[in-house]
């Protein structure tokens, strides 16, 4: 490879990570703000987070087309190959969690016009959320910088997020339990609560994504314990 | 290329394919099981799923490692490219489906646990599990054949489901309005139908990626009708 064309390929590759940056950078905004209304039961901010999925959806399509172009006509071996390999799995995750906020913003939407705002105020998903948009900011930040120590702290964070959600579904069961009239709202509660759930995966995946990018090993399906020895070195 | 090393590409072509196709027989295995033992309340068969989801984990990462592979020895381009990129994608769907299957067969095994033989024989499961299940049987033929046609049908399947999965939640509110003591069996229920929901969008995605792989139109994220003119002419 000439100077020249190296520093071509150099300079595409870091379009390709400006881009997830800014994916990312999105789609964090939008957790935030379905987050938010949720808790303060605002309906525009709700309506502005489902319109605005289209570009989350949108860059990912460009991103992922644009990891096929480098690897057609780069050709690129070992730590650049895993980079855009890596990107085109980091980029489906993060666009997964922007969908997971768009159901959860929709979901919000339903239950402010049966009026349940009562229920909204109660629910305990503000921690949940809170856990969840540390570990996606985390994640975005490990991938950024590459930063494998990060990451893998992340991957043993997935377990805080279950105990969270276990939590609210306790909270809702008692609701349900003691008036029958709340269950159909209850049931909503717990179905944004899973979507935050499955938003901590996704973390845990971009994270193990990371670690992949950086290292060659792959730590996916791994038990607790197995993992610790496969990154205690890292 | 010369024509030896065409033929070695195009056998480890013919490998990767083969492992996909390995791999989805396996899962749809572990669904079958799955989704018998919860109608048929068969706690062995339910073990035997649980444990048997590593295998699964393994051939995605085997599989993944094999594209990797593929790509860094052999420069694919265009259509080849597009295959390895491809599988890639579909085993990590069909990884996940795994995952799922896996959920159902825990749940499920919670479920007999507590006694709860009579709600799991009532759930309306079936219906919702053999809808999934022949999504998933269309969308590994779709890959094998590389039958876009076929596929596209697949893609205006997701709805079914959809509906399928909404009856269940009004059959467990139901029965959670009329005896609170079932709300807990009723909730669980609730998310194995999740669970089953979750597979559907997981063949709709394995569907997509047959058609990107075969025609390169990036089909993900449309709306029906615009999924319907880029499809027409497939």
């Amino acid at each position: 490879m000439s100077e020249h064309t190296a520093k071509q390929f150099d300079s595409e590759l870091d379009d390709l990570r400006a881009q997830v940056t800014r994916m990312g950078g999105l789609v964090e905004e939008q957790l935030q703000a379905a987050l938010t209304a949720f808790v303060e039961t605002d309906r525009d901010a709700l309506d502005k987070v489902i319109a605005r999925d289209k570009e989350v959806d949108h860059l990912e399509i460009e991103i992922d087309s644009a990891c096929t172009g480098v690897i057609a006509r780069r050709q690129p071996a070992a730590g650049d190959l895993r980079l855009v390999l890596g990107i085109t799995k980091v980029v489906t995750d993060i666009e997964r969690i922007g969908d997971e906020a768009k159901k959860i913003a929709k979901t919000t939407r339903n239950l402010l016009e049966r009026g349940a705002t009562q229920m909204l105020e109660a629910a305990q998903v503000r921690h949940m959320g809170s856990i969840t948009q540390s570990m996606l900011h985390h994640a975005l930040d490990a991938f950024v910088h590459a930063d494998t120590a990060a990451a893998a702290r992340l991957v043993r964070r997935d377990k805080e997020v279950d105990r969270a959600f276990r939590a609210i579904v306790r909270q809702m069961v008692t609701y349900m339990m003691e008036d029958p009239r709340t269950i159909t709202t209850a049931l909503d509660i717990i179905f944004i609560a899973k979507s935050v759930e499955r938003i901590g995966d996704h973390c845990k995946n971009i994270a193990e994504d990371v670690i992949y990018i950086d290292k060659g090993h792959d730590v996916r399906h791994l038990g607790l314990k197995e993992f610790e020895r496969k990154t205690e070195k890292l």
